[in-house]
């Protein structure tokens, strides 16, 4: 499964946020980071939409939707003569949120400040999903991150490197994924062992080498 | 009351609907058309929205959301220094949506093709009108324009000019507008009446004037 992560922010550079999933964005070949400026090129990035099966947006909230320069990627990349002529291009891919913001979780509710959910708020999203015949994921949002303890930021790497990779998000996939991240630390692992090891020997052998040209003058 | 009309659509030139609700706007002082384009003056439309009692946004659907120029506008205008420094300035003003669209009207619901109500469907515009402390008016969705008769389109003019300028919407404050505007109408009426007879009058003065002149003359 490949993954292609649109990312937008009018501010990207200040963002703490951002800069922390920018260094917990999972160093594999299936996951692709995309940043969206005001300026991009349209069919390249229809070329990358068709190339992969997961799209995430992941963006700051901005008015309960997303930052203009996305708003405006969606209008422009998604237009018409796109998404919609003849079959549809996008038919079966997932679509997916990844979205931050300063409001706790706890207003989004009936009664509380915010009134509604992120559901009910995000329904032009699902609507936009459901419209492109994709399927839409549950949205992974990250409230308050500046909040956040060590410990919760430790488990935010994790759950946001399983959203964007993880192929199902049930119980047997999960613990899947755990198993197969062991396996890649634990490779890892032995990969170390073996260039420590390696280090070692070409020491051996530098040393042998002299100790013989040594021998050769005496 | 007045009342502030900020359209937006990227190619307004082109649109149909665009140009039959210019056509019909209200000519009356206490209106103001403000078309926001890419590049926009922060200062002067904020004053503008002081300055006003409805502000209402008017634009075609993009991605069941407004177009990016006015995302961008909401963003850079309605930004954290304006909207919540201090005291909420938009306090206690009323917040519409004039939207036109070009899927049918049955399409919005369960178990139809697009799934969700309007309702639904502009959560963020209702949530932001909370935030501001604004009042959320129900708003004005123009379905499919182009196959409106031309019945249709005379009860929409009317409408239209309704939802931006009658001040309360139920049933008696529907009444008094229609008496106004009937009102408005008769004076009509009567200053076409009185500049004709003026004209009369005109005439009849320089007739008698050139008759005394032949007197004289004679």
């Amino acid at each position: 499964m490949k993954t292609l992560v649109i990312v937008s922010h009018p501010e990207i550079k200040e963002s703490s946020t951002q800069s922390f999933l920018k260094a917990s964005f999972p160093n594999n070949h299936n996951v692709t980071y995309h940043f969206i400026d005001e300026i991009f090129d349209k069919e390249q990035d229809r070329q990358l939409l068709l190339e992969n099966d997961r799209i995430v947006f992941q963006f700051p909230l901005y008015w309960y939707s997303a930052p203009a320069n996305l708003k405006r990627w969606i209008d422009e990349v998604l237009d018409g003569d796109f998404a919609f002529s003849g079959n549809k291009p996008l038919q079966d891919k997932e679509f997916a949120l990844v979205i931050s913001t300063g409001i706790a979780k706890k207003d989004f509710s009936a009664g509380s400040k915010e009134k509604y959910s992120i559901s009910e708020m995000l329904k032009p999203f699902e609507m936009m999903a459901n419209k492109l015949d994709m399927k839409y994921l549950a949205p992974f949002i990250i409230y308050q991150f500046e909040y956040l303890t060590d410990r919760q930021k430790q488990a935010l790497v994790t759950d946001y490197q399983r959203y964007l990779m993880q192929e199902k998000f049930d119980f047997d996939s999960e613990i899947k994924w755990f198993i197969d991240e062991l396996t890649n630390k634990k490779q890892d692992l032995l990969a170390e062992t073996l260039k420590a090891k390696q280090e070692e020997l070409n020491d051996l052998t530098w040393q042998v080498k002299s100790m013989r040209e040594d021998d050769g003058e005496g």
